[in-house]
Formats: C-alpha cells, structure tokens, sequence
C-alpha cells in the first residue's frame, strides 16, 4: 500500500480525451490499496485566454483580481478530472486549493505555501477516493485565493507529499528525466536513474530547465522522494532524493548543464577601495538582479586599479548597463562593457568535493577542443565556465565525452 | 446614503465591452456616499461550453463536480468585473459565494441558501470598496462548493439584500418592470410601479416569467424591497414590496395572467366513494407531479359517480395521463381525457379581497367575447380561467380591457 502523488502539468489536460488518457494510465497503474493523490494545472490554452480577457479590461488588472480569475482554469481541470475517474467506476473527489487545506502568504500571483493542513483529503482518502486537487493556487488566512506563479503546480504537488508523507511524488512531464546533458546537444547524454536535490537545485540554477529549484527546495525539506518521468511513456525517470543508492556513486559528475540567458559585464578601471564593490552590488541587489559569477582582478597594483567582471541573465543585461555605467561614472571608471555573447557550461555533482581531480579535467576537455575559458567560477558542487555562445554546443559535448565515455 | 445590491444577469456580462458598459451606468448613478454590492451570473455562453465539456466526459456526472465546474463561471465574472471598475478608479473587490459567507445546504445543483454571514463584505464596504459578489453560488458547511439552481443569482442578490439591510434589490433584466398582463399579448398593458410580493408570487406562480418564485420569497421574508429594471434604459421599473404607496392604490387588480404551459385532464365516472381523491391525488404528489385546478362535478347523483377534473403543466400531461389510467382502470372508471389544448388565465390583486365583484367581472369580460370557460379556480387574491389555447391572447385582452380601461 502505497501513497503516491502525481502531478499532470497543462499539456497533460489540455483536452477531455487527453483527461480520459490519465484515467486509463493511472487505474492501470494502481495498486489495490494504493492511496493517490493527483494534482493538475489548467487545460491547455484556458490560462490564455483569461488572460486575453483580462487584457480587454486594462493593461495593468489587480494582482489579487488576476488570482481570483486564473484559479478558475485549475478548478475546471480538477472537477472533469474527477468525473472522468467516476465514469470509469473509481470513486474521486475534486478539492480547490483552500478545500485542500494551502494556506499561503497573500503575495498575489507569487504567493509562497506556508503551511498545509491535510486533514480534508486524508478524509477523503480513507473514505477510499481517489483525490484530485487544483495545483498552483492556495488561499491566504483571510481567506483570499492565491496562485504560486511559476512552478506553482509542481509546488503544489510535492508540497501536498511532503504534508501527507506521501511514499513519492510523481511530476509528469514532456521529458523522461533528468540527463546528463541537454539531449537535444549531445545525443549520448545519459538518462540518470537518481539525483540528490543539492545536485538537482544546481543544474537547475545552471541552466537544466526540466525542475524549478522551487519545488526541488520543497521535496529536500520535506525529504520527498521526486520522481520525474514521461507523460507517453510508463518507463522509470529519474528519482531526485537526498542520497543515492549504492549503485548509483557510478559517476561523480551528475550532469553537465548550459544556459545560454547569460550576459558578460565588465567593470573596467575601477579604483581599489573599499566598499566599492559593496556600492556596486548593493544597487544592482536594490534595483533586483541577480548576479552569478563574481571575479575581481588586478589591472594595475600600483595604481591601485582593479577590473571588476560579473554575470547577469541575458534579459537583465539592459538594465544592469544603465546602473553601472552611472556607478562607473561616479566612480571614475575606465568604462564599462557588456558582452551578451557568451554561454555559461557547467558540472553538477556532489561527488567533486572529495575529487581534486575534476576542475582540471573540466579545463583540460575544454583546452583540447581548443575552447577558451573567459571567467571560471566554483560550488561546493559544480564548476562553471564562461565561453563564447558561439560554441558552446561544441564545450558541453567535450566535458561530457570526458566525463561519460560513450560506451 | 444608501446601500444598493444590483444584480446583473449572464446576457449583461456577456462580454467584457459590456462590463464596461455596467460599470459607466453604476458609477454614473451612484451617490457619494452609497455602498453598492454587485451580483452577477456567469458570462453569456461560460455556462454552456462547460456543460460541454462535462458532456464529453459521460452523460451522468456527479453534481458535486458539476457544481465545482460551473461555480467557475460566476468566478471569471466577478473577477473581470472588479478589474472594470478599478480600471476606472473605483475601488472594488470581488468575492465568491464562499468569501461572502454564502451558506447554504448540499443538495448539489440547486442548493438552498441556510445562513449569509455579511462580516467579510460590511468590512469592504466599510474600507470603501465596490463589492462583486458572484451569483448563482455557495458553500456548505463541509466546505463544498454549491450552485443554488434556476433563477440563483436573483436568490443570491436578495438574500444578501437581506442579510447586509440593504435599501433596495434592483434586479437588472431584458424587461422594464412589471406590466398588468404580457405586452407581447396586450399592447395597452400598463407597467406597474409597485406591486406587492404576494400579487408578485401570485402572477409568477399563473405564468408571468419576469421573476422567480424564490427570490421573491426572500424578499418577503427579509423585507427587501426588489426593484425589477431594464439594463437598457434608466427608466425605473417595478417595485416589489409589501405594502403600497398611497397613491398606487388606483387598481384592484395587478395583473392579468396567463399560461400556456397548461394540461387538463378529466377522469370520468369515477365512483363517489372516501378516499378516492386522495388515492388520485397522492400518486401524483409521489411522482412529483403539481396539480393545479382541481373540480369535482357530480355526473349520476343516482349512481353516486362523479367526474374529477383538474389541471397540471403541459410537460407532465404523458407521465400524468399514464398514472391515472392505472387508478382510473383499478377504480373502474368511464375513462380519462387529457387535453393539451387549453391554457389558463388570471386576475391578480390584493384588493380584490374586499371587493365581491372582481370574478363576475372577469366572467362577465370573457362572456361578452364569446369566450367558453372550462374551469375555474379561486385563491385569496387570484380567479383564474381555463379557456381553449388558440383564444387565450383575446382572453388576456378582454380582462385587461376590463379592469385596465384604456385611457
């Protein structure tokens, strides 16, 4: 007797026949006893054409009036998802966010799940039905509805494993796992059976884009076995969870990750002075963008002069140019440059910590195929490289023959 | 200062062009100082289109789901129309049944309303806030979504009426108020300023279609006067409260009914023995059939045999005719007619209580235009006619010409 939690995104429901599909699937996969929990997202386009509605009133609607209307597309997933289990005999019932106990903080369209009280669907779950609860929405304590934003459903369905202690959640999705590499760039890249959250959370801020690090963060602090594995096919994914078993120590490298959404900034010239960086930084923090790969160095030691270079996403780098070139101003910079053509490669994996060796293997890949490495930056578990977008395609596939040697 | 609730129907939020239009005619007759509460249905075709879904699904969903489903509908109004009126500086908040503090029973698809807890909309109200509450439904104690069935929204809009003592209900419709008989039969039919809720009762239950029975009972028992008015003009309507104004007492009769949705069935030679009628009668009552016009003639004084007539809804004259042939033949009855060529009209009025010639009148009307009646049935403040069908708009015509003489 298990308990399990299963989550079919929007592609999954688009369509009543599509809902029928689940159905089969899931009572053909059930065990007798099995409890289940399904959480859905909204049908196909619905969030769309809310959202087209929406605009015909005004460019700019209230927060708190765009949860209220977009929860409605969950709402409608859940309940022709129950009936379609009901035509098929099995027993369901459908529960709307706040039905389902998800209490959240009252941040509109971003709201963060702040506690889960179970109690109704555990009700409902040992009056033996099946439990098919509306993703990505929750409601705050005055009873205002929320929706989580992106990722929401996947929150919501590890979130509502973590509360229920659920055996393990299952995201269905239009991948089969988690690999190696992206498989549309090296086509040897493996499926991985397991993968520790930790690994998971860095190929995902590095670039892996089949988990937001969101719903990841929540099956670590829950310690909720994640399963990520295919909508058409009933072959295993791979299993996130905090260790691996024994194995699956095969590879100490997890994966290797790229993200092309990155932008080079360099601050040219900048005097060696104290809280200069901290001024720098501090702005960018206010004005909120994210900065990865920090590297400060010497231009000239006895000028006191440095060069400050950094990374931001690509669809920042507008933004960050106008704050920094005012900073570089005020500060009386040599200038500043910014270099949206470069790619970021990385390796995941926590078994770096005890292996010197893995750095030196990533440059040497890199320095074989006569790739050059522009900005370096390290984790506890990941390495990652700044290369030219041009060829990066090229440097994910030379660090992955050298890690995963085709067979 | 005044409290209004103002309920608009599915036709006027069809689109989000004519939220437009609802939220310009609101602000434009709203007093500084008013708190308005807003019901409205469920746009134009939402309500259809998830019928179909569901119908794509299995022919007999469980209303539970069908009730989660449909309670979408009103949802995506209220949201958009909040959204309209902040897009034009108003204040506003939209709230579903279960915000409300809508409660009601859980007979699922036409749930009554219990209880109305107003706490949550006095508070906006009093934070200055436009509230648009979502018609149509509620929610059971256990937290399970309901819709309130045929004619909801005006039930919703009284009963909040009711529960916030507000000033008036005004119930926005395709028609202009009240008139004296149907404009479509009578071109001379006057509209009615007021009229009281049992007259307004009386005319719903004889075939005028403005309003619901149900909604005008709440009313009566809250005391919430109901201003039925056109979404096209600014004209007022009719008002629906218990007493009249002074001057509104021109005319003893309210109205002149009429309904073609009529049956008559006569069953002939039925041996006058105790507890024949109600043998008759309570098989029709177990299958939830209404009787409307009962009269018992003597045929045979002799032979102790009478005939027992009386009338029920078109609709229901074959599963009708089917129950009493059964008793008819265990009684050993001459036979039953049924005949569908008939149709009912009515006087209206409170006052003719007091006035004895109101009925010969009537008859007196229906005689001078050749026109034959069947049967006839009295209440305190209603005579009623069956006639053929194919005469009763010159029916309708004459009584109204009768009590309505034109100016």
């Amino acid at each position: 007797m298990a308990l399990v939690v299963k989550k079919f995104g929007g592609s999954s429901v688009a369509t009543t026949e599509k809902m029928k599909n689940i159905v089969n699937r899931v009572l053909a996969e059930k065990g007798e006893d099995d409890n289940i929990v399904i959480v859905v997202s909204a049908m196909g386009d619905t969030t769309d054409n809310l959202l087209e509605l929406a605009a015909e009133i005004g460019s700019d609607p209230s927060r708190r009036e765009l949860d209220m209307l977009l929860s409605t597309g969950e709402q409608i997933s859940i309940a022709l998802l129950a009936m379609a289990f009901q035509e098929k005999g099995c027993p369901s019932i459908s529960l709307t966010g706040f039905q389902a106990g998800i209490r959240t903080n009252s941040v509109y369209s971003k709201a963060k799940i702040i506690s889960i009280d179970p109690v109704r669907i555990e009700r409902e779950l040992k009056a033996g039905k099946l439990v098919v609860v509306a993703g990505f929405q929750g409601i705050t304590t005055d009873q205002d509805i929320t929706t989580l934003g992106r990722g929401g459903s996947d929150t919501t369905a590890v979130a509502l494993a973590g509360a229920l202690k659920a055996d393990v959640c299952e995201i269905y999705t239009d991948v089969d796992g988690v690999y190696s590499a992206d498989p549309r760039v090296v086509q040897t890249a493996k499926k991985m059976s397991e993968i520790t959250y930790n690994e998971m959370l860095e190929m995902a801020r590095l670039g892996a884009g089949v988990m937001q690090p969101r719903s990841v963060e929540m099956g670590k602090h829950y310690n909720v076995p994640i399963h990520v594995r295919s909508t058409f096919t009933t072959q295993p994914g791979t299993i996130i969870r905090e260790v691996y078993t024994m194995e699956e120590r095969e590879f100490i490298i997890r994966g290797v990750a790229h993200d092309n959404n990155v932008a080079k900034v360099a601050v040219l010239g900048v005097p060696d002075k104290p809280g200069i960086a901290y001024l720098l930084f501090s702005e960018l923090a206010k004005a909120n963008i994210d900065v990865d790969m920090i590297v400060q160095s010497i231009r000239n030691s006895d000028q006191n002069i440095n060069d400050i270079v950094f990374t931001v996403s690509k669809t920042e780098a507008a933004k960050t140019r106008i704050i920094v070139e005012e900073i570089a101003k005020q500060l009386g910079c040599f200038g500043v440059d910014v270099d949206e053509n470069v790619a970021k490669v990385s390796v995941v994996g926590a078994g770096m910590l005890g292996n010197p060796g893995i750095a030196a293997n990533m440059f040497g890949a890199l320095g074989e195929a006569g790739i050059n490495i522009e900005v370096i930056s390290t984790s506890e578990i990941s390495i990652s490289c700044l290369v030219r977008a041009d060829i990066v395609k090229q440097a994910v596939s030379a660090i992955h023959q050298r890690f995963f040697p085709n067979e």
